[in-house]
């Protein structure tokens, strides 16, 4: 496989990580990996002593004197704002960040803290952050020095921030390589409480109706439902921490969907008592229908172009050993590259049906080749979409 | 590749196919591949032409005294009743089914007709049927022989359906390749309200904020997002005449959801007023995730088997021609079994994330065997789940 290019290391170390959970043991590595000196420190030595066991640095008390150019602060969300105030105060000539995923209410604890400090620089040595990649598993046992690789790192300067802070900060996204996003704070929280909090909440109050009901009807769940609940999945304890810091946004997001909601609600219930044709459901599902259309049209496909591009096929894999791996076996044969790929299988089903977007230029051509190989295909008219 | 065994043909035709849309004609097709003579009427010409000459059967007109032992009402839902009662006027002999997906509307059209119906068997040769193999595309274009296979086949009898009206329908489900799940018409709605027309409209209401939504939030928009939305792109018209013909079930489900929404929203706003930890909010959102982890959790897997009896290996994907054909070809040259795999991207990621289940006692060898082949995967401790 092609290895990705070395990397041109712009952090200027030591960094000091504050916390070494899943994100500061991750990126202690990931520092580590490309040559930069990592001091460690956590209020619990048995996570400080497995984040040094893994190779993510080395606690801040071993070093007497060291003298870090750049603190990160990788502390759970609630904790956030006093540990930025209180490195800022600790280390005068370094740079502080922090990783929490809200950042108004971390800004505010440090712009607050900064009308009592005589330090003229202390607000302006803060910029906030926010690297997207999150995972389901915490701790530093799930540390991975690639855990930033590719994903976006949001960058949240406040207006009293110095550029060497933008860019110290900028430099240590691009060194684990993460690609930077710019925003404020308030935009940000909005950002996140639109692409990941209200998603969350939704989800799991959809999957809540699953709680209760007969097993008969999970017997029918398919795909759609499997996709629109999978992160209900997601650990109370972290979600519950991250939404306390961004009720305001959440809250108004939630507030519209609720309105929504309840015109939808209103209009079925008068479509239940009075028959289908009549209560005005059809006009109410049909509008909550179209703008969902518009909402998903807008979410950026692969590499922000325009969601599918592809052409798609669609092979029943049986379910018996080593199916798939044939499968994509005999795709590298017919030399078709698989741009993008989704596995579908519904409870009880003896096969699954694998969606492969290609080339849609290479479509035709590897729907008969693989039918030639014995595969089923599910073909139609008017594959391109 | 394994070819299935060749399948018992049950069904003794000639079979009547009322509406050669999607589910029509691919059922004709199916059926004419087990070599059962299959007859089609639609109520478009074109329709009828196209079905036909995709060789899903021949037109009931061209047959004069062709005599139906089955007939499959498979027009749009709205109509599906009526055109049940007309079928079972038309074909005294005939066993008649439709695949509408809400069953107890046609099931009350054919017993209310049936109380001025001479004719004592006329209500018991109607058995309802839903096969759960629904698809985005639309029409005879969009058919195949093989989309109901490996799928569920609802079953619907009423009181007064006979048992070999129900055989004739089983037989049926089972010469498709679907396999039979039987429950009674309410029962069915409940449930199909529950797996698939509630969280469709969730995803819409849920997709819906993202129409009016910056961009630059839409940029940082994952997985998750991705996931609970996807459906949202579902047909409107289509929908639309499902949904009203189950207004009674779904209202019930939405309601429920409104009120948790509701009291989940009053301590959010509490807490955006009061602070973080004032208001409630923090029980509050642990009630609906811990709701919520309850209801995921509750979903079959793969064989209505335990979700996520697998070990998982997380391998980076970089972003150049054939990355997954050589990352599978690896996998397979290493005769590791996929059982399940899952692939991720976000906007402007230049690489992705191959989540591919194996059995657990081979996922450390087959990770060691992976990293010396050059592929950076995301390890951790405490790797089975």
């Amino acid at each position: 496989m092609v290895t990705p290019a070395p990397r041109a290391v712009a952090t200027a170390g030591p960094v000091l990580v504050i916390g070494s959970g899943l994100l500061g043991a991750s990126l202690g590595l990931s520092l580590r990996a490309a040559g930069v000196e990592v001091l460690l420190e956590d209020s619990s030595p048995t996570s400080l002593r497995l984040a040094q066991d893994i190779g993510a640095g080395v606690p801040l008390a071993d070093r007497p004197g060291a003298a870090p150019r750049l603190v990160v602060v990788a502390t759970p969300p609630d904790v956030a704002g006093q540990c930025v105030v209180e490195a800022l105060r600790t280390w005068p000539e370094a740079v502080v960040t922090d990783v929490a995923s809200v950042k108004e209410a971390v800004a505010g604890d440090v712009l607050s803290a900064a009308r009592h400090e005589r330090a003229p620089d202390f607000a302006s040595r803060y910029v906030g952050s926010h690297p997207m990649a999150g995972r389901e598993r915490s701790g530093a046992g799930a540390a991975d020095a690639d855990l930033f690789y590719g994903r976006p790192w949001v960058i949240v300067a406040h207006p009293g921030s110095s550029a060497s802070a933008v860019l110290a900060v900028r430099n240590l996204a691009g060194d684990v390589g993460a690609f930077p996003v710019e925003l404020d704070a308030s935009s940000h929280d909005r950002s996140v409480a639109l692409v990941s909090h209200v998603p969350q909440l939704v989800a799991s109050l959809l999957a809540a109706r699953l709680a209760e009901a007969p097993s008969e009807a999970l017997g029918l769940a398919g795909q759609g439902l499997r996709d629109t609940t999978r992160i209900a999945a997601s650990d109370p304890r972290l979600w519950t921490s991250i939404l306390a810091g961004n009720a305001g946004p959440v809250a108004q997001l939630l507030r519209e969907l609720s309105a929504d909601l309840a015109e939808l609600l209103d209009h079925l219930e008068r479509a239940a008592e009075l028959g289908p044709l009549r209560g005005g459901s059809v006009g109410a599902v049909n509008r909550v229908m179209e703008a969902g259309n518009r909402g998903v049209a807008r979410i950026p496909g692969k590499h922000g172009g325009a969601p599918r591009r592809y052409a798609e096929l669609e092979v029943l894999i049986p379910d018996t050993p080593g199916s798939l791996g044939r499968l994509f076996t005999d795709l590298g044969e017919i030399c078709v590259n698989i741009e993008d790929l989704v596995l579908e299988h519904s409870a009880g089903q003896h096969v699954g049906l694998a969606r492969i977007m290609v080339d849609p230029g290479r479509h035709a051509e590897a729907e008969d080749a693989l039918e030639k190989r014995g595969w089923r295909l599910i073909t139609h008219a008017g594959q391109t979409r």
